[in-house]
């Protein structure tokens, strides 16, 4: 049993092409030609509520990512490198063709299959402005037009779909978000000054989250409350929540800092403050071309670019990092009992359900769980090749001696948010397993071991994970660590570790930093701790230098490590991280546990 | 005696005072009340020939790059970290302030001071498109406005400016270019066709010298033809340039591939292919804003975005790598001459300019230098912690006991282009200098030895050159390689190893690799090879790897290597590298410089 997640099998190919041909129909009626499903919400989020899942709806597609677009005469289903083969398995391909997204983007098939003259409409609401400029110039390429839809067509035809979420929102204690929301406020009014801004439209519900210190509901994993703030220069803030979610209490701790209001009353307040004029940032990232529009209809300007709450955001303050380190060490002791249990069951009849039913329970029993940070990642054999997998009642795989298990999964506690990855062997591993491990690990240790000056770049230090992996002729797709939030989602920009990571790296931010090798219908490794950015006092230095304090805390799987691949240096590391390990989380787990961990936790060799 | 470099002072901090009062009374002649002065010329080169040479005449300041802004009542002249030092000694800093361009941008700067409802003026035949956005904002913010100018201001007070170049512009050898002109055209073509592009404006000189197989001698250092290409996506192309300056060998050469015509017949005939519909590509990082008016108001489409000719020209074919090897083996063996007159002669009563004039005569003594390609960097102890140093006859230093040389050169031969930079000891080095030697050879030796996939960019491995100098607290401010010209510019994008190096690194592509590091005040090391990427077995790989050959042939300072630092395998490294050196350079050189060879290129330790 898991309360916070299923394993059902929600994709029904067979209701695809009926869907398909409905739309076509609804769009004929409205004079258009083809339209444009992406997968995202109107605040463009990892998880959206089930109301905005029109891109599932219409292809059967769960994945996290994807776009289609319906021509009167063919459509097409756009998805990155993770989903390709999970893709056409829940679409129709008679229907759908399914495209990988690398190789043909939307704009690319728009431009080469829009016949002249055809009308492309979109929903305005569910795209940004980059977006919708791609896809504008892709139409025009072809001699069509994009025009933005007055209302969604897959509405009009959904008839069954479900309400907006209404999930309460909440103070998130001041003691544990480490600052005020008045303080908050004056900041980004400050960086609003620095950037002569009359006005901020935060349309990303994480950063309305940290703003006003709230916390909500509205999507799984995350305690997201959906909905838009406007911040002027000047005078009072607007935050658009549905009032029927708002709670007294979170009414009560906002209090005269901000008013609330409809979100359906947005556009009009938005065009009002657009109308006395001034710069008005829109935040490139997540702002609907909707929003635009409004603000240029108004004859206002319409600023987009970053939204300054990002990396506020993204630096921890002290209450923060104090309750990450409280949240790691309660999830570290329920995770050593899962692994304890696990290295004295497996394979023993257990499947990857089993495996991940466990792991949440012990999370429960900690007794201050509030969700899991996403669906657990429970790979056994070959399913732990597929980076994103996520195990269905149909995919529900055995585990075996002989094969490996990735697991990768992560909790919501109130005070911080985890994700922590172990690769764990059944039974005796290959000696190119240990290889692979071994590869992984002495890259996952060079990103923890780095010492870098401030303004380095997550980019910079990419390479460090993957060079033991380049050097046998190895790599993964994948990049080597992302942002996490506080109490907020597991995925968090901008700071990332990856080839795209032009963002410096700056003390408080938390990172992953999770390295993996996968061999297509064989294994998956992949190794993952969080890490906190941090000042690093260097005897000599020139430069203020950073470097990594580890929050996760669980042993590395021993018996995959082959030790003649490891350095001195390397091996002194883990041997000073299990024992910190030991020393700290062994005195909160049970007398079995603590043998176990004793055991997986002795110097090396 | 130098033939290619001079070493005078042009800068006159006297004179500034009273250019600046001119230009300000001839912006009021005009109804405007500032105007922008960038150091580019009309196709955003490195090196622009002396008419162009507008902010010099200005403000004082030779810098490679730089902008100032003058208006009514003050004005700045923005720098970047390398010319902090220098532009306040060169310009008259009453009449015109200094400012870090990495802290203050022109664009802030011109937010903060332009006065409401005023007039920026600006040349757009010397912006690019990007940066006058970037300037109109920065206008608009302020209240002003940003206008082009109908003609350039300075011009107007410039009395001397000289006339533009007219160099001769001859054929490049298809031998050493590899492919026929026709080739090169058809392959621009085919990727014309791929972006439905109806032409393509060539802004870079040196695309325009790559795609028709020309050089010229239109700016220092670079055989540059100064001018432009039209290529329509059928018919002939059109090459723009002074018929003054093409030769008839070039004339015949290019024969019915184009046409030549004037410069100043440019934007008519763009405007009439613009007329005709269709997307016109301008390259995003060299075609003036001009061109982007001349389109726009014909009712074209201008399309900024990438040149296609820049990718094509970084990926070296068989001829241009055989012709960069040809060429690395002959400059060596002249600094080989050079490195064992220096060992057995500094210091010597020698001073900067001494040692520069001796590499230039060796370089001579080849019989097949056609210019240095770029002024010598010769910096004695304290000179050589400035990146970018240029020896004059005022701050000419001699050579002293107990000091480090740096030395960065490079040649242009018709088969290649050189650039390489060896750090020297004079007398016994301190063990500091060797302690920094060894570190920024541990990062020089990290990127030479790298292996990297398919699609691996340059800023991924920027950190492997760091890392050695970020664990003593230390690092160098400036990226480590750039991409080289094939008897074209020493600096050539878009590769590049950096934090901001974006682009994948391709077989034939090559670059520099030239970690460093600088203590101010008392001395500067740097170590610079060029390598070449190359594809790269690895047994067991899945993946298509690369690696890099090396070029340069130049032994490393021995004298410098703490060899208690090195690994064994960097050691093994540096050992197989010398010998190469001394194999390959051995025999081409005379028996004193054999010897000395000898000795520097023996085994460590």
């Amino acid at each position: 049993m898991s309360r916070f997640q299923d394993f059902d099998d929600v994709a029904d190919p067979s209701r695809v092409a009926g869907r398909v041909a409905a739309l076509r129909a609804e769009l004929a009626a409205r004079g258009a030609h083809g339209f444009v499903v992406p997968r995202s919400d109107e605040h463009q989020s990892e998880y959206v509520p089930p109301s905005a899942e029109r891109l599932a709806w219409l292809t059967g597609f769960t994945g996290s990512a994807g776009m289609a677009v319906v021509l009167a005469d063919r459509a097409a289903l756009f998805v990155d490198g993770r989903y390709t083969l999970q893709a056409p398995a829940q679409t129709d391909t008679g229907a759908i063709a399914v495209l990988n997204s690398g190789e043909t983007s939307p704009s690319d098939w728009v431009a080469a299959n829009l016949p002249e003259g055809a009308v492309l409409a979109y929903d305005p609401w569910l795209h940004t402005a980059d977006a919708v400029a791609r896809l504008a110039k892709a139409a025009e390429a072809a001699g069509g037009r994009l025009v933005p839809a007055g209302s969604n067509p897959i509405d009009a035809i959904w008839t069954d779909r479900p309400a907006p979420p209404k999930a309460p929102v909440r103070p998130h204690p001041e003691a544990l978000a480490g600052e005020s929301r008045e303080a908050k406020l004056g900041r980004i009014r400050e960086a609003m000054a620095k950037e002569k801004l009359e006005a901020l439209v935060i349309s990303d519900p994480h950063a309305l989250a940290w703003a006003f210190n709230l916390r909500g509901g509205d999507v799984a994993h995350t305690p997201l409350p959906l909905g838009y703030a406007l911040v002027p220069r000047e005078g009072r803030a607007t935050l658009f929540l549905d009032p029927a979610k708002v709670t007294n209490e979170a009414g009560d701790a906002v209090g005269d800092l901000a008013a609330f209001r409809d979100p359906a009353a947005l556009p009009q307040a938005l065009a009002d403050l657009a109308a006395r004029g001034g710069k008005i940032r829109l935040d490139r990232a997540t702002a609907a071309q909707a929003l635009c529009d409004v603000v240029a209809q108004a004859g206002g300007v319409a600023d987009v670019g970053a939204d300054p709450v990002a990396l506020m955001k993204a630096r921890k303050n002290a209450a923060e990092i104090d309750g990450a380190r409280a949240a790691h060490v309660r999830d570290a002791a329920a995770f050593a009992r899962f692994l304890a249990w696990f290295a004295r069951t497996a394979p023993g009849g257990l499947t990857e359900i089993d495996v991940v039913e466990r792991l949440e329970a012990e999370r429960i029993d900690t007794g201050a769980l509030r969700d899991v940070s996403f669906p657990t990642i429970a790979g056994a054999g070959p399913n732990g090749a597929i980076v994103h997998y996520r195990v269905s009642r149909a995919s529900n795989r055995a585990l075996a001696a002989g094969e490996l298990f990735l697991i990768d999964s992560g909790a919501q506690y109130e005070d911080g948010t985890t994700d922590i990855t172990r690769t764990l062997p059944v039974g005796a591993p290959s000696d190119e397993m240990r290889d692979r491990y071994t590869r992984v690990l002495k890259g996952h240790l060079a990103i923890t071991r780095a010492v870098f000056p401030k303004g380095a770049s997550g980019a910079q230090i990419d390479g460090f994970a993957r060079a033991p992996l380049w050097e046998a002729g190895l790599d993964f797709d994948h990049g080597t660590g992302h942002g996490v939030g506080s109490f907020l989602s597991v995925h968090e920009g901008p700071q990332r570790i990856a080839k795209t990571g032009t963002t410096p790296l700056e003390p408080g931010m938390i990172l992953s930093n999770e390295p993996g090798y996968y061999k297509t219908n064989a294994y998956g490794i992949r190794i993952e701790n969080l890490i906190l950015v941090e000042a690093r006092e260097v005897v000599g230095a020139e430069r203020t230098m950073y470097g990594f304090e580890t929050l996760t805390l669980a042993p590395y799987a021993r018996e995959l490590i082959d030790l003649a691949l490891l350095t001195p240096e390397e091996r002194a590391f883990v041997d000073a991280y299990h024992a910190r390990v030991l020393e700290t989380i062994g005195p909160l787990v049970d007398a079995a546990t603590r043998d176990w961990l004793e055991g997986a936790c002795a110097t090396l060799g």
